[in-house]
Order: structure tokens, then C-alpha cells, then sequence
């Protein structure tokens, strides 16, 4: 396929997406037969720029990592906001990486529905919408004969989605098991070598894991938006924020984490959730003190890991990273080749 | 797409694909539009059956238990062999689960390339066509129109082959590292448990792991077989049985194996092999001492890792069983939903 993108967001992952396509341009056409343009960017800060027959993105990478505007590029129509780029330019597919609120998940949406509705494909690394209306976009998609791909949302470009969707066909999926948050797994690792959790906290701050506001990484709410996208997408379920239990890592003390050591045990915040034998989902996002042999164990740092529960193979897991600019930039990739693929 | 399939070979893992198919024929019409008869079935111990509208598979498998023959099938043909069936059947696509010599790859090889060459596609468990010819036999395929899948070769059902084509396609994979035989890890387990390795493989033996003659298990000749053929297919490379070092477990003495765990570490049987500057492939069958920080330290019982090296995600590992009638019998119907989706 042709494709011709527009970038909605032009922050740090939609240039790591842009910096992967143009090293790998090459590879992408003869491997997979993956050709580009990227007709057009909008993004909130840095302006909006739309020329049809393409971008030089090279110069655009290098008005951006100056600190300027897309108005400074040569050519183009530079008076399109978001939602004009979306229905106005020649783009067939959207990359929509905007800065969304994950409770509401807008401006996504909006963002999601018009490509949608105009019969455009959306790949995107926000969660929001698919925590909110995952079945919904997924089926507009379909209606428009369009895909919207997120493998993003999990473990950012660890290819969890894909697994479960593609390679793992075939299989129920009854329940999934995982280490979906990398920030709580790192300050974990450091209190069992005997760092406090401040000072853990706060050395994850420093490396960029944490944000100055932990409170969506230790509390748990981002490993449950996950849990959620999981039940919803994975098991082909339809639940909401407030059905998952929830307790973060705050309350774990350093005498717990040695006392877990001492017994060959290590502590993890795990997400899960399991079908039951109604049909409903039981899911939480709770502390729980593996044993070693349990394969979560032994996944430190800010790694991910994520244990599918299938009726034909038993217990499936994949580790990888969870996070990163380039990692998430990635993901959008892995859903371009899957279009790709399709196409 | 509506399959037509032949069985060439009907033991175990046919039977057990067979099983899937029957069990899950709603499930795969609806969520797949994968629908199927099996048209014939040919086995050098059981006879062979030919019936072109498709085979009640209850009976076959119902003769089959009961030890009969498939001559004592009500209808069909019933004298053709294992090459008539693949030539004169009306199948498109050959289920080719022989029983193989897995140094020459015979019969296998036969079958598939007769497969191939008439344009029809093959799904296989068979280790021996793909370490001996795996370019070949792929090219063969691709220039006759038809799919040659073997995701069973490697660990089962655990869709590792399909996970490096299609869900980390975009990555370049340098190399890889993994416990490929769950017979040797299992005697490894028992062995950190206190058991000798006498005892071990007994057990081993017993539980239907490990053969009588345990030499290719124990001696790293099945997992060197895996690594010939990860780092053909997945590395892109073209190395033989002999361009690998190999080293089984049954020097590791129970000494060495405590000694190990005072050091929080494991051993573990490895097979990996690494794209090297110059572009040569460096490849090894070696038992590892691990920390048991390494995801694959944790692997434990008659469990298979495989970790990828990626240049763009670095290293992504797959947990799963690696053996098992039903397991490796679903690793063909994940090459079936392969076919099915490209169609």
C-alpha cells in the first residue's frame, strides 16, 4: 500500500514514529511492500502545515527540534487546525497522537470519530478512547470500511494486542495476568536492593519514568485503564473504570519487601482479570507476592509482562518494554503494517 | 476461505489438530470466516481414505481409537497412497504430519515438495524438511502461489515464528536466546529439587517427555535443530546442523547445580545464535548459568522461552508449553488461520 498519513500531535512519539519511516524507509518498501508519504501534521503547540504531495520530513524534524513553528516550512497550506487536516487533506490514514485526557479521552475522540466517519483509517496511542469506547470505534471502523489500530495503549510497541488478536487466534482467552505498569515495577527493583520508596520514586522521576505527579503510576489507575482496554478488547468484554478493584503500591513498606524476599517471594502490582463462570469479569489491579517460579516474578526494572490464560496452550506470556518515545512510536508501525497487511 | 484438507500422516498431532477442528468449528466460521472438510487422510500404519465431499471425522477418529483401519470407513476411496492422495485428492491444502527422520527429512520433504509443486498449500510439524531445506522449500511455495507453514517446529503452539513474522515485523532481529526443549529443562527443575539425573530423566521418561533414547533431547540435538531453523528463517541466515556448537546437560552434575543456586543462579539449556559484525551468524547449543534476574531463568518444568534480540524494542521474550499432542497439534491450525487470512 500507498499510504498518505496526517499527524494529529506532534509530540515526542509521533517523532519517533517519524524517525523510524524515514531510517527504515527502505526496508519497509522491500520487506513488506510499505510505501509513504506524510502529507500533512496539526498540533496544538507547534502549528499545522499540508502539502499533498508530501513533507520533507527531514526538514520538518528539524524546525521542530529547533523549537519552531510548522509555519516556518516553505511550502503548504498552513491554515488548517486539527479537524480541517483530518477531513480536508488527501491523508487516507491518521495518526492521531495528541495530548488527551485519559479520563475523558478527548480530544481523541473527536479525532478518531471524524477520520472514521470520513472512511480514513486512525492509528493511535491513546488510551482514553479505547478505555471509553473501544467496542464503539471499533465498530465504526468497520462500518467505514476503515481500521483503527492502538497495539500502543498496552505495552506500548511490545506487541501484546497483536499477539492476542492474530497469533494466539484460534485460542479462548479466559484471563490475562501482568506487569503493565513500568514506573511501579522499577520502584519496586530499587526498594528490594534496599532504596526507600521515596528515593526510588524519585530516581524514577529523574530517568523520566515517573511524572512529577506520580499519582496515575503508584496508585494504579494506569495499569487499570489497561486492565479495562484488556477485558474489553482481549476477552470481549465490555466494562468500565469502575469495575475494577484497585490498590496501588504506596502502602508497600520496605520491611514487607524483605520479609517477601527472605520467603523466595517478590512483590508486584498485577493487573488481571478473569472470566467467570457467569460470564462476568472479575478484574483488579492489586500488590501480590509471587513466588519466584511464577514467570511475573523475575520480570524487574520497567519492563512489562503480560500472561494470557488460553484454553488450547495454557498459559502464554510475552515481556518487553512498556514505555519509551521510540518503543511508543513503534507500536504505530506494528498497526501501519497490520493495515498494510490487510490492504 | 473453505479448506479442503488432506491429513498425510494421522498419529498424535493429527489427531489432535483433528480434535480442534471438530471442537471449535463454530467458533472458527464466526470469528474467522475459517471454514473446512477433510477430504483424506493417508497414514503408512492406519491405510488411507479418500472421500471428495469430505470425511465424517467422529468415525475416522472413532476407527482410529479402536485401533482399525481406515479401510472400514463405510465409503470412499481407499487405495490410494500417500503421493496419489496429495496428487489425485482434491485437497488445497495438505496437513503433513508423517513420522520423519529428522536428519534427512524424509518422507516429509517428498510430500511437501510434491504439495508445493501442484500448487497446494502445506502445514507441517515436521522439524526435518525446514533444518534441511527451510529457503528452499519457502521459495518453492511462494513461486507456486501456495503457503508453506511450520509454526510447530520451534516451540509447539506457542506461536513463536508467527510472533517474529507478523507482530515484530518492522524490527531487524539480531539474534535470539532460548530454552527450546522442555524435556532437558524439566530434568533441570527436578535436579535443583534435589533429584539425581538418573531420577530425573526417569521421571521424564514416565511422564512421556523424554523417549526411551533420550540421547536427542539430552545431547542438545532437538534444541540445536530449532536454532538451525530460527536462525534461517528468522535471522534470514543459511547455516547447517554442523555450524553450530553443541553441548547437552548430562555433564552437569547435581554439585554444580546447588552450587548455582547459593549463587542465585540456574542452569538452563541455551540455544541462541547472534548476527555478528561481519554478518556471520555465531550459534550454540550451551548449558547457562543464569541470574535469576534473566527472564529466562525463571522458565521452569517442561516450559519453552524464547527471547528476540530487535533493534527497535530490544529484547522481546514468548513464555509457553513446547510439546504436547493437542498444543503442537494447534500450532497447524495457526498456520491455517495464516492461510486464511492472506486469502
Amino acid at each position: 500500500m500507498h499510504f498518505k498519513l496526517a499527524f494529529i500531535g506532534f509530540g515526542t512519539v509521533g517523532q519517533g514514529l517519524t524517525e523510524i519511516l524515514l531510517e527504515k524507509k527502505d526496508m519497509l518498501a522491500e520487506q513488506y511492500d510499505f510505501n509513504y508519504i506524510i502529507v500533512a501534521i496539526s498540533d496544538i503547540m507547534k502549528g499545522s502545515v499540508y502539502e499533498k504531495y508530501g513533507l520533507d520530513m527531514y526538514k520538518i524534524l528539524d524546525l521542530v527540534k529547533n523549537g519552531k513553528k510548522l509555519d516556518e516550512y516553505p511550502t503548504g497550506i498552513k491554515d488548517l487546525d486539527s479537524l480541517a487536516t483530518i477531513k480536508k487533506s488527501n491523508a487516507d490514514t491518521i495518526v492521531e497522537v495528541t495530548y488527551t485526557d485519559i479520563k475523558t479521552g478527548e480530544p481523541a475522540i473527536t479525532y478518531i470519530k471524524t477520520a472514521l466517519g470520513a472512511g480514513k483509517n486512525v492509528v493511535s496511542t491513546n488510551k482514553g478512547p479505547v478505555v471509553k469506547q473501544a467496542v464503539e470505534l471499533l465498530k465504526m471502523a468497520e462500518s467505514n470500511n476503515a481500521h483503527y489500530g492502538f497495539e500502543g495503549v498496552v505495552l506500548a510497541g511490545t506487541p501484546a494486542l497483536n499477539l492476542a488478536r492474530f497469533s494466539l487466534a484460534g485460542n479462548k482467552i479466559n484471563g490475562f495476568k501482568g506487569i503493565l505498569n513500568g514506573t511501579t515495577n522499577y520502584i519496586l527493583t530499587r526498594m528490594e536492593e534496599g532504596m526507600s520508596y521515596d528515593n526510588a520514586l524519585k530516581k524514577a522521576q529523574v530517568l523520566g519514568y515517573a511524572e512529577a505527579d506520580p499519582t496515575g503510576d503508584v496508585e494504579g489507575l494506569d495499569a487499570l485503564g489497561k486492565v479495562v482496554i484488556l477485558s474489553n478488547v482481549v476477552l470481549g468484554k465490555n466494562i468500565g473504570w469502575k469495575d475494577v478493584e484497585r490498590k496501588g503500591i504506596t502502602e508497600i513498606t520496605k520491611d514487607e519487601i524483605v520479609k517477601a524476599k527472605a520467603e523466595g517471594k517478590r512483590w508486584k502490582l498485577i493487573g488481571s482479570a478473569e472470566i467467570q463462570s457467569d460470564g462476568s469479569v472479575k478484574a483488579k489491579v492489586w500488590p501480590e507476592k509471587l513466588p519466584l517460579s511464577d514467570p511475573l516474578a523475575s520480570v524487574n526494572e520497567a519492563i512489562n509482562a503480560l500472561t494470557y490464560h488460553t484454553d488450547e496452550l495454557g498459559p502464554i506470556t510475552i515481556v518487553g518494554p512498556g514505555a519509551g518515545r521510540r518503543e511508543t512510536g513503534f507500536s504505530l508501525l506494528i498497526d501501519l503494517l497490520e493495515i498494510n497487511r490487510k490492504s
